[in-house]
């Protein structure tokens, strides 16, 4: 009877650390993860932005938290609260964002870029704020730094995922991005789409390789995030097995 | 001893009676509030908008309901739980912003513009999200309607309270807006200042009328909202006995 017991402990012990093992796939990997929106400075009380709420990217960092990985979120401005054992970066701008981006990948092994960051930013942001003396206004913008491209450029370059958020032409525009910027995935939604994208609690994905697409339907942005780290990570290791 | 309770009993019912009046100075008024930015499309992803937080607006609300007012508030999207009580009109633009406060300012005692209002809107709103081709881009603004101008010339208006958040001058600024516009009274704090204004819990407020200055010092929002709600209801009264 001692005997068994002990086989039943020994047995009890190897469930677990095999269990252990297999819910951390990521032990031992960093990601690095951008989210939410960025916002443009026009003058001191004035900006430009857009309706990411963050909760993707923020879904991203925890399911890959929870698989084991180290996880740094760079994150424009959200109201969301940090995923517990994930470090946040918070930046404002775009160039901010890029910097942080630029300095913390090369010591990733992936990077998915999450945020909606702004295309262009104000040539000139305006150090006073500005009186409305006129009917008309023109502001003049100029384009932002790629990040996404930037990070996939490096030499000593993570696994980089990147995101399109398209109101039409979904596809075209997802494959034509992966490619022009040598990304090695893309997830691509349809932010036109009722009850997916921007603010929604719901998402719904098709993710590109060079070679594949892979469609996650409709679900909970964590559920999605979870089932896209898993996808990231799988693809990610079969092409750590090619080289 | 009965008749010494029965007085006891008297007295308490006076007092409560008293403290109630005295505690509910704004009971059978009507008060409208606006709050919080507002955002002017782009196209369906990116805006303009500021940092205005709507805290201070929430605030006043709060303050102007628990003095007994019928509180009605026209908030921009914000991230906020609106006071007990009051009831809240959720607008995303200046134009919608603009149509309700003119739709209830008619009926309203006090109307107080604490909206941080996009002075500009898009031209042409681009009703698919605009590809970033080229290295720059132009945007083209139109003036918003001026909602606090239009409620103060309304023929039956209410009696109008303007907010000015400047980075420079703000007396000169304040007093101008207060004459041009034919406000009844102007809030005015320097948002540059450290700890204050957009986003921050502390405030200061120079409250200029066409007769008189009042200055509230640093304090926070909630306390610095009962203070000028109250100054409020008293230039309010003192307006309605020279009338």
């Amino acid at each position: 009877e001692l005997v068994a017991l002990t086989c039943q402990a020994i047995e009890n012990i190897n469930t677990r650390v095999i269990t252990s093992a297999e819910q951390k796939p990521l032990s031992g990997q960093k990601w690095l993860i951008t989210a939410g929106p960025t916002r443009e400075a026009i003058d001191p009380v004035r900006y430009i932005s857009n309706h990411s709420s963050g909760k993707m990217g923020f879904a991203i960092a925890s399911a890959a938290q929870s698989l084991g990985a180290e996880v740094t979120i760079i994150s424009g401005p959200v109201n969301l609260t940090t995923p517990q054992n994930c470090q946040k970066i918070a930046v404002t701008s775009a160039v901010e964002m890029h910097q942080q981006a630029l300095a913390h990948a090369p010591k990733s092994d992936v990077f998915v870029a999450c945020a909606a960051v702004a295309d262009y930013r104000i040539d000139h942001i305006a150090s006073e704020k500005i009186k409305k003396s006129q009917d008309t206004m023109q502001l003049n913008l100029i384009k932002n730094p790629d990040i996404v491209a930037d990070v996939a450029a490096l030499e000593s370059k993570p696994f980089t995922v990147g995101f399109a958020a398209e109101t039409q032409d979904v596809e075209h525009y997802a494959k034509g991005k992966l490619a022009r910027k040598k990304l090695d995935m893309i997830a691509a939604n349809n932010v036109a789409e009722i009850g997916q994208g921007f603010n929604s609690d719901d998402n719904a994905l098709t993710v590109f390789t060079a070679n594949d697409e892979k469609v996650l339907p409709l679900m909970s942005k964590s559920e999605l995030a979870k089932q896209l780290v898993q996808h990231i990570h799988h693809t990610f290791q079969s092409t750590r097995l090619k080289k």
